[in-house]
C-alpha cells in the first residue's frame, strides 16, 4: 500500500457540488409534494419486495449522484406508505411541513451536536426558549417554564419521554438508592386501562417489571375514573407497596378519551405520587384556548409531554417534555465523566441537555420547531387544528345519521372511532378493502369488545375533500360485503 | 368564533414555494461550507447569549420566510461550535457528509414513520439490507446479518444502543423475568475503567444499579485485563451474583485504546456471559483490512454497537447496532397493543423495529447510510479512514520528537492523546489558549491521572495542514505559558 493522502478533499463534494445536488433533491421532492395526492396512500408491496431490488452488497467504488437520486424512484417509492399524503387518516398523523422539513435540511448541514451547553451552545439555547414558548402557547403551567426549578428538552418520542418520567420519579420516591442499589421491589404505576403502552414497555426497562402496573378502571367515555385510582393507590399503601407514578392521558392512542387531570392531581397530590401527563397527540390542541378545558389542573402534574411532531406540524422526531422540578430529572440520569467535564458546566449556569434524556448525542431539533412557531404564528397554528376539529364534526355527524354504522366514543378532538352496527368483520373487511385501494388509509382499534375503525384526521395536506372519500369508500365496501355475506 | 374553513391549504407553502425556499436552504448551507473555515470553531457565546437574542414567545402571527433565514446569522451562528469545521478536533468527530446531508433532506421530506413494516415497507427493508451491507464492508462475523438469527438496527445513539443490549442480557439471564416481575439484586455486568460512562447511565436505568458495575483493571495499554476479568466473574459467581453482561470497548473515548475481544471472549463463553461490545468511534476503521484485527474474536460477541455518525460520513444520528440473536432483543423490548396490530406483523415474515428499541416512532434513517455508502464506495471511505490514521502519525512522531510534550497513551486510530512532558497545568492553559483562539477546538481527559489533551482527527475536511496548525498552536501557547509562570 502506498502511503495515503493527508488531504481527502478530493474525496467530498465541493460546496458548488452541494449547491448542484441539493438544488436536484428539492426539486424532486417539491414534485413529490405536488404529486402526492396521486400515489396510494398505503404501499402495496409484499414482504421482501423492496429488499429484493437492492444489491446485496454496497459497492467497491463510488457511484453518481444522478444513481442515488434515480433509486428514490425506482427502489424506493413503491415501498412508501405516505404518512405526509392527505388521505393517511391512519394511526396519528406525523406531519412534515415544508417549513420543518427545510429546517431540519439546517440542522442536518451544521451537524452540530448539543450534548452539552459548551458543544453548540446555540443548540442548547434555541431548545430552552422555544420551549418555554410553547409554554406559554399551549396554556401549560408556568411552572414548566425554564425561569424557575422546571424547564423543557425535546425527547424523540413520547416513549422514551415517559421512561425519563418514572426514572425521575422513581429516584424520587427513591430518594436516590434505585441508582445506587438498584430497584427494590415493591414499586408501582398507575394509568387507565387505554394508557399506551410506552408506560408497560418504560416499566419493564426501569427494572419494575410489568407486575409494578395497574391497569385504573375506565368510564363509559373511557376516561380514567379517580376514585378507582385513589382506592388502587391506598390498597397498594395497605400493603406495603410503593407507588412511584400515575400517568394521565389527555387523548389516548385508541380513541383521544381525556383522563380528568384535575381530579387525578387530587388524588396524586394527597399522596405525593408522582403525577405524568401524556398528550403525545391531544396536546397540540391546546394552541386553541377552547381545548385547554383538558388539562385543567396541569398545574399539579411534575410532567407532561405532547408532541410536536404528531399535530403540530414539527416533522418527527420532536417531542417536548417538560418538567416542573429539572434536578428530579437530572439528578436520576445525570453523569459527569472526566472528558466532558468543561467550564460552562461546571459553573451551573447553563443546561447540558444529555442529563435530561437516554442518548448523550443531540442534534439542533429546536430549529424545526422554531421555523413552524415563526411561520405559522400562533394564529396559524389555531387555524390548522381547528379545521381539522371542525372536519371530524362534521364526520361524526354523518356516522351518527348512518343506518350501517355508529360513533364507538366521543370524539373531543379530530380522531373519529367508529363500529359497525351490525358485524364486526364487514368493519373489519370493509376497512382493509378501502386501505388495499390505495386511496386512503385507516387503522383500527377495539373498545368495548368491539373492532372499531379509528377515521384519525390531522394531516397537513387533508381536507374535507379527503376524509368524504375515505368515509364514502368505507360506507360503500361494508354495504357490498355485507351484501355478498348475508346476500 | 365563525365556522372554521375545512380546507386548510391557504396556510401552507404550494409545492412551488417549497421549491424556492428549499433553494434558498441549500445555497445558505452551500455558502456557510464554503466560509466555514473562517469562522471560530468553538463558540465565543456567554451563557445567555443567544437566548437574550431571542424574543420572549412565539409570534401570534407568521412571519415572512426571509426573516427565518436572516436569524440564522443574526441569533444562531454566533452560539454554534462547528463540529464541521476542519479544525475541529475535539471529542470525536461527527461527520455530516454532504451526501448524507441530502439524504436526510429526503427523510424529513418524505417523512414515513416506520415503527413497523407496514407502516412504510422501505423504511425497514432498506434498513435491514444496508445494514447487511455494512456487516461485510467492516469485516464483521456474518452471525449480525439478517439472513440468519441475527440482525442490525439503527439506533440514535450508542448510549442507547447499549442499553438495550444490556436489557436483552438482564432477560436473557432472568429468562424473562425481569420484564415480568422487576429486577432482583445480585446482577452485575463489567467493563475496564475506560469503558464510557453510557454503562454506568444505563445499568441505572434499566434497575441494576451502579453497584452492579465491576471496573476492570486494565493494562498499561488501557486495555481491559482478561484475566482480571474472570477473577472478578468468578469472585462474583462465588459470592451468588449473577453475572449480565461484559462490554469490550474497541476505541475508548479517552484514548481509543482497544480491549483484547478474542480473550475476553474466552472468558465470557465459558461462563456463558453477554459481550457486548462497543465500538462507537473506532468501528469505523475496520472498513480497511488492516485495521481489523481490533475486533478479532468478535464472531462470540452477543452485540456490537458502531457510529456511522462518527467517523463514517453519515450524520447524525445514526449508530449501528448488531445483535447474533434478534429473538433475545425483540423479546426483551416487544409489546404489542391493538392499535398496531397488523397483517404483515402477525405473519412473522417482516421485521417491527419497533421492538429493537425504547422509541416507538423513527425516521428514515437509513437512507443517509445508504447514500454515503454508494456516494464513496468501499474505496472512498477506506481512504477517507487511512488519510485520517496517516495525519494521527504523523501527528504523533512530532509529539515524540518535542521536548515538551510526550505521548500519553497509544494512537492505534487517529486520535492522539499528549501531555505536557514537566506541568498538567501548562497543559490544561495551553489547550484553553488554543480553544479561545477559535482556530482549533481540542478536548481533554485524564489517564494516569495526568492531564491529557486529546487531538481527535477524523472530520471530513480535517487536512494535515489543519492538524499541524493547532499542534504548532498548542506549542507556541505552552511555550508562552511556562515562560511566564516560570520566567
Amino acid at each position: 500500500m502506498t502511503s495515503p493522502p493527508t488531504d481527502p478533499s478530493a474525496l467530498h463534494w465541493d460546496p458548488e457540488t452541494f449547491r448542484q445536488h441539493g438544488h436536484q433533491v428539492v426539486d424532486w421532492l417539491a414534485d413529490h409534494m405536488a404529486g402526492i395526492a396521486d400515489l396510494p396512500v398505503r404501499s402495496r408491496v409484499e414482504p421482501g419486495e423492496v429488499a429484493a431490488r437492492l444489491p446485496t452488497s454496497a459497492p467497491g467504488e463510488g457511484e453518481p449522484f444522478e444513481a442515488l437520486l434515480a433509486d428514490l424512484d425506482d427502489v424506493v417509492m413503491d415501498g412508501m406508505t405516505h404518512w405526509q399524503h392527505p388521505s393517511f387518516l391512519a394511526y396519528f398523523p406525523a406531519n412534515a411541513s415544508p417549513p420543518s422539513v427545510l429546517a431540519d435540511l439546517v440542522s442536518s448541514g451544521l451537524g452540530a451536536q448539543g450534548m452539552l451547553w459548551s458543544t453548540s451552545p446555540a443548540v442548547t439555547e434555541v431548545e430552552t426558549v422555544v420551549l418555554d414558548w410553547l409554554v406559554d402557547a399551549l396554556g401549560l403551567p408556568a411552572a414548566f417554564r425554564s425561569d424557575g426549578p422546571g424547564g423543557g428538552v425535546i425527547q424523540d418520542t413520547a416513549s422514551s419521554a415517559t421512561l425519563c418520567a418514572l426514572l425521575a420519579a422513581r429516584e424520587r420516591v427513591l430518594d436516590g438508592a434505585g441508582n445506587r442499589d438498584g430497584v427494590p421491589q415493591g414499586l408501582t404505576v398507575y394509568a387507565s386501562a387505554h394508557a399506551h403502552s410506552s408506560l408497560e414497555k418504560a416499566a419493564r426497562v426501569a427494572g419494575l417489571g410489568s407486575i409494578a402496573l395497574r391497569s385504573v378502571p375506565t368510564d363509559a367515555d373511557h376516561g380514567m375514573a379517580p376514585a378507582a385510582l385513589a382506592e388502587a393507590i391506598d390498597a397498594d399503601l395497605a400493603d406495603g407497596l410503593r407507588p412511584v407514578m400515575v400517568m394521565a392521558t389527555v387523548g389516548t392512542t385508541s380513541s383521544t378519551a381525556i383522563d380528568p387531570v384535575a381530579a387525578i392531581a387530587e388524588v396524586t397530590t394527597e399522596r405525593g405520587v408522582w403525577l405524568h401527563v401524556d398528550g403525545a397527540f391531544g396536546g397540540s390542541a391546546t394552541v386553541c384556548p377552547e381545548h385547554r378545558d383538558m388539562i385543567a389542573g396541569l398545574e399539579h402534574a411534575d410532567s407532561y409531554v405532547m408532541n410536536p411532531h404528531k399535530w403540530l406540524l414539527v416533522g418527527f422526531d420532536c417531542s417536548a417534555f417538560w418538567v416542573a422540578d429539572a434536578a428530579a430529572l437530572t439528578g436520576a440520569l445525570g453523569i459527569l465523566p472526566e472528558y466532558l467535564a468543561n467550564a460552562a458546566s461546571a459553573s451551573g449556569e447553563v443546561i447540558d441537555y444529555r442529563d435530561w434524556h437516554i442518548p448523550l448525542g443531540r442534534r439542533f431539533r429546536s430549529l424545526k420547531l422554531w421555523w413552524v412557531l415563526r411561520s405559522y404564528g400562533i394564529e396559524g397554528l389555531r387555524s390548522h387544528i381547528r379545521a381539522h376539529v371542525a372536519m371530524a364534526q362534521q364526520l361524526a355527524g354523518w356516522v351518527a345519521d348512518s343506518d350501517d354504522w355508529e360513533l364507538a366514543a366521543p370524539h373531543p378532538l379530530s380522531l373519529v372511532c367508529m363500529r359497525h352496527r351490525r358485524d364486526d368483520a364487514v368493519a373489519e373487511r370493509a376497512m382493509e378493502a378501502v386501505n388495499a385501494s390505495g386511496n386512503a388509509f385507516l387503522t383500527h382499534t377495539r373498545l368495548d369488545d368491539r373492532y372499531v375503525v379509528r377515521v384519525a384526521i390531522g394531516g397537513w395536506r387533508t381536507t374535507m375533500d379527503d376524509v368524504r372519500g375515505a368515509w364514502d369508500d368505507l360506507v360503500a365496501a361494508a354495504t357490498r360485503i355485507e351484501g355478498v355475506g348475508h346476500g
